[in-house]
């Protein structure tokens, strides 16, 4: 088979079809710079619609599955399956795809939170290693570039020893009662059926944390959180605040909400430490303030003056030109698509530099989400992670 | 003593003297406006130094005193004595001299926080109550004009019900033993015998929850604070991460710290509630962000459309020309001088609008510094306030 | 030929091989969406590099053609020929491959400044008349949602009548000889005879004043121009100043340059009118300031409150997930897409809504650049356009 | 009258009585660094008022005057008579008293643009040289700290060889017929018997040329002025582009305008040179940026890293506490204050670092108001300086 071991990656996609939301971001990200052919989709949970939204993709009607379950079938069977499959669904989603085409040997990229469940994801990390297949959580925004060079800067010492880190992650969105209208992605994230014991927290706060201890390192020790679902009747979590005890004696907090009016998708982190300081907004995200202590603060642009390897290996326009939130989740399906390449040869290795979350990652997040909602359930007491 | 009734505000002051910082701020926020006279002061603990301080200012050879007691004594034997003095010194020096002046009938203007301890405080609290004069607390940052038009905005009901306060006042100057090096303001401030039990959560952290709650007016039922001294050796915190939680529900964050490279003085507070959002920065005092929830936010200016008269008494130029920190405390000032005013006619009352702290935000102050030093204390416990 | 005329626009490339800029990212902004599929290219002028580069690309070894004519040749002849094809070449080799594509039947996606001269432009016109082939000229800026939304909101008069334009592109990256260090991309930039009378005022300059037409819908009638060369030894000026006077009383000023330290692609546009402002800055696309005259400033962004359908149609994420330059560029090609899809068909109509900037906007642009070159050339003396 | 030399300078005002602006301002700046007691005053041009305005004020009674002659009559008179003189009136009303005070031994600070007339421009300046007094002319922007650091930079070379200036200077206030209102300061201001033969120019266009000049040390050789009154029946220009050519090669670009929807005094200045570029905004006056050609921008705040003594003499609080307007219009008079008090000696000298705008500088803008307007005229033909 080895011209099935040619050209762009055969993709496949479960969820992400009619009205869904990030399925067509993954389709664009994983479109962006080539690497990927959409090939086959169970696009829907309805069989029928499944089906529908493969044709209005222009699939092979072939390849347009009801069910994951048909997917990983049909094409396993054909000597041009797919390699690997996007799953974009609902949380309660995650596992039980993921654990079937892990199992038919395929590759899985797959949205956080990894699962339903912390119990789930441990499961799904020992399917991981059993198989040997490559499985990426697409933490979209660890593939900005400048969050690439904030750690790069870490790792480096460029900060010294880290004392402090803050990171947020506001949206409005939630603000109202907007799962009582049948908005679909309002629906089921407030959920706790499809997305799991975690609302805000595990939507964005999970973003949040996953951001600062990609950047900083640091490993969390304890935490405490309190979480609200300041929307009468709303059966999740809209706001999240959290303090963290990292291992070696630097502190954070994290604040994560949906109903704090006059926010998008502000994602913002700041990490101190001795030497300096760094500090990066997901709305400005070409842009990344340094300041050495004592000395004037810097503004590092993408590609720019100051900027370093790390992000200049997942840039693809000259400084001053904006890349935005799709060009980093292309970066993950990028490096994916280097690892899965490495994959295609017999002993093939991935290449020095290539960075993607992991089932790993995904498996501390939802130790982070259990976390905090055990902590808040105890009256927001610290927690051992 | 009517011609003493007349003209500018005789006023007093107790620190402030030669190597001083907040003593030539106040003398400036005093002169701003007009309303006051600087005529006599007991500038500095060492008698010497007090008195070629006042020269050096100009005073009234006879009105430089070597000691705040000395300076009751003249100054209540004078025909002309001060009317009102303001307390400039280190914490430790708050309680003494106020006590000395209230009974000496004299008004007093206090640098915050109130005192060294929390029982100082309600001692204080019960001299001012007793003695029935002023006691200004300058909390300056209350009296910048888009503080209180987000104050009023907030009682208008512009906001709705509030649900949540984020409030940050991050800085950078302790980020290294600062106090080793004779520096005499980091010297007093990391000394509990002068500074009291908080470090950076009684020098600023009280700043962010004084204008926390200035502005949302929320009372706060409890918290959990997780304090840190970061710099070896030094023996109060330079680092506070805190949580709290408000009567009727509301909840907040506070993150204060010296240790942040890239902060001066990045005072920051947000008020979210269910039908709207504010955001404001000390360092770009003119501007307030407001968000109806579902609509577009607006950047209101001190002084421009959309500003309202609660900002308008406290403002002196148009928009566009900003005013900034010195204006702001001269409000606190001017505030009490229209206090004062009302103080020198028999029954006379203070005008209304006027608005500045009392004893009362300073003994809340005091409680919260003290509630954080217990949570922290008790490895972060919730504390009930 | 119905087969050809399914799946995705069959599009070829002149230019943008081994060491070029522009041509990766119109490769980009043409996979974005999924609308084309490039299946051919003449991608250098050196026909070795131009082969080896389609080789690179992963194309079919028979569609890599050593030169645009033979390219011609080759696809008019497969009865699966490429439908466009996009010119991604230096200014002087615009004019010779669009004539002989448009001329062949295909139409054709073009970089700005539209030729090297004015007669040419004209010539170029009447081409794109004769053949009755669409031409798209890539002012990619144009392309951005908040762009859109500007124009639309001065057409719906929410501007009242416009008077005032404000347009600068400054640069920073000709601040030195950087065409003597062989840099590609600043050696045919600087050069008379691949880049045309105009250095900067054609490279930037053009975006400025398109941008400042597109979104005003203003006429220019007359300018005068200050160009300089500022770097000792450059052949084309690399700063221009213009001052601009529309038809109906409207003025505005252009300032383009490559050698303003600090300036990456720092595109801003301001207009004014009775009635409101609007202001537009590249390097952070997705937000667009309008003030009601009157009124506190607000913030629209895309996808978010206050935002139209003109921005909506050309946005894929939601609000605060930042779009940027390359889907700003891939919104031109989608345009086009609209366009060439409705030339598939007999009597087919470009959809309602559909913008893109055609052989008009360039040949504006040329008599643009044109009119600057002869204002300057006259000591800055206004001349009519 | 050696006692007469003691104490804080002795400050008469001419104008600012009731209903005033700039003349509320004057006083503030006067009394903030405490060199000055305002003692006298003939504060408006009708008797009554101008006596009534005085007491409003708490001035001794025998010093409220009715007209400034009477107030030369009799300060000269007095023993304690004033030594300095604020002249803060509508332009028109600039020169004679300016004059009378010279000439009668009196230093003059007064409120810029210099005089009505150019020709009045240049027999004041003779005034000055004659009577060897000191003149100060209020260009306020002057005194801000950064402005300050701005030009020693420059000065030092850290842009290298300047290349570009520019400088702009919108408002929207007038976007309407507001003097139609009988709205005071609109109706003098674009009255020509008042305001002489420029508006927009002459109010705010020479603040932006003042500082551009101030800044960057270039001289004026040449320029071009488009002036238009956009508001129908407005009697002066309301809007000014102009462009500039400086002798040494540089150029420049200045707008002014008052009918710019969105803009309260948005005074801005870029000034690039072979080596850096600097930024500055009068809106958020304590930051400038320097970006050294090929590193990261820096953002050098007041008072903090990066600041030089040129900034640190005029500054009065630590960085982050910002200073604005008020503080910038302070030092004028604090640097005046300094001027003075050196002239109160016997040779006494002017310390070294003195800095502040006098009538050669004054004179300078009437020279560029009066190129703008006779430009403008000829259909905005350049015109040497």
């Amino acid at each position: 088979m080895a011209a099935a071991n040619k050209g762009p990656i055969r993709l496949g996609m479960v969820g992400g079809g009619r009205d869904a939301f990030i399925g067509g971001v993954h389709r664009i990200a994983a479109r962006l710079d080539g690497h990927y052919e959409l090939v086959a989709g169970a696009l829907s949970g309805n069989p029928k619609k499944a089906r529908a939204s493969g044709v209005d993709l222009g699939l092979d009607p072939d390849r347009c599955y009801g069910t994951y379950s048909e997917m990983v079938g049909g094409e396993t069977a054909r000597p041009d399956g797919i390699e690997a499959v996007a799953i974009v669904t609902p949380n309660h989603m995650h596992f039980p795809p993921a654990k079937a085409f892990l199992e038919a040997g395929i590759h899985v990229i797959c949205d956080k939170p990894l699962t339903l469940t912390l119990a789930e994801a441990k499961k799904l990390a020992a399917v991981v290693e059993k198989t040997g297949k490559l499985f990426v959580l697409t933490h979209n925004y660890t593939g900005y570039p400048m969050i690439r060079q904030a750690r790069e800067m870490v790792r480096k010492g460029q900060l010294g020893t880290l004392r402090l880190v803050q990171s947020e992650y506001p949206q409005d969105w939630l603000s109202e009662k907007l799962e009582a209208s049948g908005h679909k992605q309002a629906d089921w994230r407030t959920d706790p059926k499809r997305s799991g014991a975690g609302g805000c927290i595990g939507d964005i706060g999970t973003h949040a944390w996953n951001l600062a201890t990609f950047v900083s390192g640091l490993e969390t020790e304890s935490l405490c959180a309190d979480l609200d679902s300041f929307v009468k009747g709303r059966k999740l979590d809209d706001n999240a605040n959290v303090m963290l005890r990292f291992k070696g004696g630097a502190k954070g907090m994290i604040w994560a909400s949906q109903v704090a009016p006059g926010n998008e998708n502000a994602l913002k982190l700041r990490v101190y430490g001795t030497k300096g300081g760094l500090e990066w907004e997901q709305e400005h995200p070409n842009q990344l303030w340094f300041t050495p202590f004592g000395e004037p603060k810097r503004l590092i642009t993408r590609g720019g003056a100051g900027s370093i390897d790390a992000a200049g290996r997942v840039t693809r326009v000259p400084p001053g030109h904006p890349e935005g939130y799709l060009e980093g989740f292309a970066n993950i399906y990028s490096e994916a698509a280097a690892a899965i390449h490495a994959h295609r040869k017999k002993n093939g290795k991935i290449p020095k530099g290539v960075l993607f979350p992991t089932v790993t990652d995904g498996l501390d997040g939802m130790r982070f989400i259990d976390a905090c909602v055990r902590s808040s359930k105890k009256n927001a007491a610290w927690i051992k992670l």
